[in-house]
């Protein structure tokens, strides 16, 4: 098969997809009559770059090329896929697949962006009807896996070839085998979407307020676990009919002004049930809150790193904790001849393996916050980097002494080896209690952030910094300083 | 203030309360005359210590104590906050608020997690129906931030303090001012509810072809922006009135048995374009995708270190991306007398600073995977590990050569410094192209997995190690091996 895709339509949704196939080692050939198609693509591809690859551990193949054709029959013919991201018209969907299929190999897999066309619709008159289905991605289209594939009388040969492709560009195909308006996942975004109309319209509610009625509470549970197993953790031991015994009745309430609803029978609840049942039966319910909650950690946490949605809550949270207290104190608040604590923290269950210890790289993670904090009660805060200056690491030494797990209470106790002019060395003590767990030592340069190149630190910071040497100098040297691994042995 | 806490009722939603009160330093009291009450807030207790202390880079402050009442009256009378989380029956819930208010200070917050229930539904013949607010919290409640605080004809003092109390425990109280049944977020969930049974009641989709329509593509955008910003991001440059002048139209479509939509006049266009413009316009389009995209990435490969949704997905590929390639060669494949190859890969958005530039604990993550990948590659895998022997980093020196961004495709080439034994001393190089960025030097011993002791490997990885490190010793020695911190200034 050519690893060739052909993309007609070029917007946000074809851009999407060209990114897609080129970074997954696809020539893509592009039809477009838009002028500005050219950079509207670029500018996807631009985001898609900076995004897709990172998200596997192994490179991309090399990235196929990118090209812009005059006309349709030209971008098609040597193409194994077609993607069409027209507007959703149905004549000007059929006019297009019409000048494909004049072109294009009949093996080739010819796929629709749309998002609300059933299939049936969209082969009407067509020369080779059972060429076409419904492949509805999801924006952006270069990161996020679904597509919904409906193939309703699609040959069931260019089906399979059509799932193998999307699985091979990282993507997950939701195979619908029966054809219903907007597909599945879009009428949910509809039925959302015409709630919130009316609650905006109604002035209960924002479109921020909304928003964050959204990500603050069930948005981030769905990300990891859609609508049922959800409900199946919630139901607890008791299970899915358990669930919907409390929560069916609720049907009925006049709780929205969309009250069609199916009725509650029995059928209907041992239908779901057993569904669910052959979904998330291999895990316990006490499994699944585990991997619920490891996962909500993990989500909650990236996004504190992005300081953004619920990860901007915690930091918010935490500049609270810390202000007033010893995790907010600077230079001058503390005694210079004894170690400074620059980290009192639980360790999360994002640190730790599937067994619980916390994972090597965390270590200096813990180590790196550490110096942060060192850096700030120094005076090298968030505006002084701000300002042009601030300390990069040029050496690091971690010897692991003991094991640790998620949930247990660290605590790191910092010394200045040296500090003079550029440089700073430190000494990191990781407890948990009064059992050391690792040591980490460490060379910084002051570096300019514009030049990146070592330059003094402000007389201020030297002063603090200098003030700590002093003082650290006259204790005890610490046990494993300036080790060389393979010295020992 | 007294920091104590009232939980009248403690099943999955009182006990998540209770947890998230007394893991922030609150005394908490409880009732609840089900006999299993003990143990079902012990269990909730129990997954929230693992979760929630770790979420902040502080600990928390000392946990409070839990206790249980045989009164209601015994439970909430010095208690600051009282949260009534009884079933969802009206006659249950004012019998209740008669007891508290019997016994309470006037002062204190009494807060109900109904999902459905009205505040003046609730206040109904109350003594002090001012005390009286809705406090819908979110499941796992210890976890997720939401809080709907509906507080209509509630004294605003009284408002004002539970706001405050509810943001110091890490919460964000989503303050509706004008009060409607099921408040906001559960008339989304209710919406998709409908929809979904619908769909599952119809044949369209099972329960987990809807939960994968979910948590595979919206779900994961639902996590960080909601629906309006995820839509004018949608709407590129020309904004959100562009976005609804495309998307309004679909409203009148049937595509869905819930059909009772508001009109779509100039007036609600407006509306919404200008509250999506106080909540979203400090950042452009282009910043928005952006931050999107570094959301989106962080979470997806969050949840591919747990294995779980997309992040499971991502993993799939990269199975099948490595085998058959260099990436899944064994050491019998690799000639002995070159370092190997032990990554090849993008860095990633998740591994960034602000600026784009790797950041210091994610080289140690990519030597730390290197050295993975090199213990697979001499038989050290998933299933020798299984069997119950392991690599374990006993110590670790990086040199920081030089910067690296996003989206740049790093190598490490791996050398065996001594390979003997029970003992593992590797050095990694990693390179942008044939730019140095960093060396990592790593000694690690074998370990039995049960008793965490070093034990010689298995005849067959100690022969596969002693190959390389045959081979390897014939190579010039590394510059800068051996090195300690300080030793060569």
């Amino acid at each position: 098969m050519s690893k060739t895709a052909a993309i007609i339509g070029g917007g946000v949704i074809g851009g999407g997809w060209a990114a897609r196939f080129a970074l997954n080692g696809w020539d893509v050939q592009i039809f477009d009559p838009d002028a500005q198609a050219k950079r509207k693509v670029s500018e996807v591809m631009a985001n898609a770059r900076r995004s897709l690859p990172g998200l596997t551990d192994v490179a991309l193949p090399a990235e196929g090329s990118i090209s812009f054709h005059d006309t349709i029959a030209e971008a098609v013919a040597d193409a194994a896929w077609i993607q069409e991201s027209v507007p959703e018209r149905l004549d000007v969907k059929h006019a297009t697949f019409a000048e494909i299929q004049n072109a294009c190999k009949a093996g080739a897999v010819i796929g629709s962006s749309t998002s609300g066309f059933k299939p049936s619709e969209l082969q009407q008159g067509a020369a080779r009807p059972e060429q076409i289905m419904v492949a509805h991605p999801f924006n952006p289209v270069y990161l996020l896996p679904l597509v919904e594939l409906v193939t309703t009388d699609a040959s069931p040969a260019l089906v399979e070839t059509a799932k193998d492709i999307l699985t091979s560009l990282g993507m997950h195909p939701l195979h619908l085998k029966k054809e219903i308006d907007a597909h599945v996942a879009d009428r949910f975004l509809e039925a959302v979407w015409r709630e919130a109309l009316w609650l905006v319209k109604d002035g209960i509610a924002t479109t921020e307020e909304i928003d964050n009625a959204i990500r603050y509470g069930f948005g981030i549970r769905w990300a990891q676990m859609g609508l049922f197993e959800t409900y199946r953790v919630a139901g607890g031991e008791a299970g899915m009919k358990h669930f919907m015994a409390q929560f069916g009745p609720a049907l009925k309430w006049p709780w929205t002004k969309l009250m069609d609803v199916p009725e509650f029978t029995d059928e209907l609840v041992d239908l779901i049930a057993g569904q669910s049942d052959a979904q998330s039966g291999a895990h316990s319910i006490r499994e699944l809150e585990r991997i619920r909650d490891a996962n909500l950690v993990t989500m909650m946490r990236g996004l504190k790193a992005q300081d953004w949605g619920a990860g901007a809550l915690i930091n918010a949270q935490e500049r609270k904790m810390r202000a007033g207290t010893e995790h907010g104190a600077r230079a001058a608040d503390l005694p210079a001849d004894a170690p400074v604590m620059t980290a009192h923290r639980t360790v999360p269950l994002d640190w730790t393996d599937y067994n619980g210890h916390m994972t090597e790289s965390r270590y200096l993670l813990a180590f790196a916050d550490a110096t942060d904090r060192f850096m700030e009660i120094i005076g090298c805060d968030a505006a002084y980097i701000a300002s042009g200056g601030s300390y990069f690491t040029a050496e690091t030494h971690i010897r692991h002494i003991d094991e640790v797990h998620a949930g247990a209470v660290i605590t790191i106790r910092t010394r200045v080896i040296l500090g003079e002019g550029k440089k700073m060395h430190l000494w990191h003590e990781m407890f948990e209690g009064d059992r050391l767990l690792a040591t980490g030592e460490h060379f910084l340069l002051h570096v300019s952030l514009d030049t990146r190149k070592p330059v003094p630190p402000s007389a201020a910071i030297e002063q603090a910094l200098a003030r700590f040497a002093q003082g650290h100098a006259g204790l005890p040297v610490p046990e494993g300083l300036g080790r060389a691994i393979g010295a020992a042995r």
